[in-house]
């Protein structure tokens, strides 16, 4: 489209073919692109081709790692007996945040949807069931999203661990804190009065 | 934040540091980059690099160009006698795509702004009354952004300008086509008045 430079229309495609991102956006980083220095742009392309070709999956919990473990499974002070089953690896992150959480992970890499044609075959459950065969596993928790997909997903898997002898447990639904009742939903609203705890 | 990977933090980061960008938004765009072939990954990366490296300003209007000259300069079609005086190369891709534009450009990469210490010097005036000079124009017409800094701009070039005796002109104000009476601003609807034509 700019008739000075057919490079810069290529650079836009590229930031363009970039998910959410639409052309006057790709638009506007690809100038931003052009006004750093040589140094930064190339650091930048180095760490995109860098990161794609050594990060890999944790070969024990599909966690992203660059090495064989990711430092979550190799991490001694971890407690093994627990399992946090999450969708995906950035998941992962989130629950890493609170701080809180002690025990180890499992990344599926997906969850079980027959509309988009997603059998429980395509996500990372052999390696899982491996690993509760294995670990000595007590508890796994079904921590995936709270959406249709995430809750079938959850109840697939606890149909099949549980009679493993392993105790299985859903994240608690409720209010979110900082929430406000009055925009939330009917269901959450439901859920948190049928969970509530005694103070 | 990732137990799991250095790396992927260092690739977010790379795209949070883009405008506009945050967080969350690098972090979704550095999972789809690791969900990429490698080949795509690099292709990617060799255009940042290459474009960086390549596009520069043309050294007759100061559009982008991988020439010294860009294609609208070179073009012996256009209209060499009228210039259309514009803030960024970025606003030539938009009068190119009216297609009804026949002139050429020049791009000032800036506007004036006391407050930001751009000064006339900052911008490249000095090629533009170099052209006006030597290029046989006839008239440059203001296509800055109708801002306050576009504006202070237009009018301190179309100052230096006419008394060379050639006729500045500014595009023209009024309502969007396709936009709507009530909700557009007070001084738009009296400039659009104003510049009421005859039909």
């Amino acid at each position: 489209m700019n008739k000075g430079s057919l490079l810069i229309n290529k650079l836009i495609e590229q930031f363009a073919s970039l998910p959410g991102i639409g052309w006057k956006t790709a638009q506007r980083l690809s100038y931003y692109i052009l006004k750093l220095d040589e140094g930064r742009v190339k650091e930048f392309a180095n760490i995109l081709i860098e990161a794609k070709q050594k990060i890999k999956n944790c070969e024990n919990c599909y966690n992203l790692t660059e090495e064989k473990y990711c430092k979550i499974c190799l991490d001694e002070s971890r407690d093994r007996k627990i399992v946090c089953l999450v969708e995906m690896p950035k998941d992962i992150i989130s629950f890493e945040k609170t701080g809180e959480y002690k025990g180890v992970y499992h990344a599926l890499h997906g969850l079980i949807s027959p509309m988009d044609g997603i059998g429980p075959d395509k996500l990372y459950i052999k390696g899982l069931l491996k690993r509760i065969q294995t670990q000595g596993i007590e508890e796994v928790i079904m921590a995936t999203n709270p959406t249709v997909e995430g809750e079938a997903t959850a109840i697939y898997l606890s149909r099949l661990i549980k009679p493993m002898g392993i105790k299985t447990t859903r994240i608690a639904y409720g209010i979110p804190v900082g929430g406000e009742l009055e925009y939330t939903d009917d269901l959450t609203l439901y859920k948190a009065l049928e969970n509530r705890n005694e103070i």
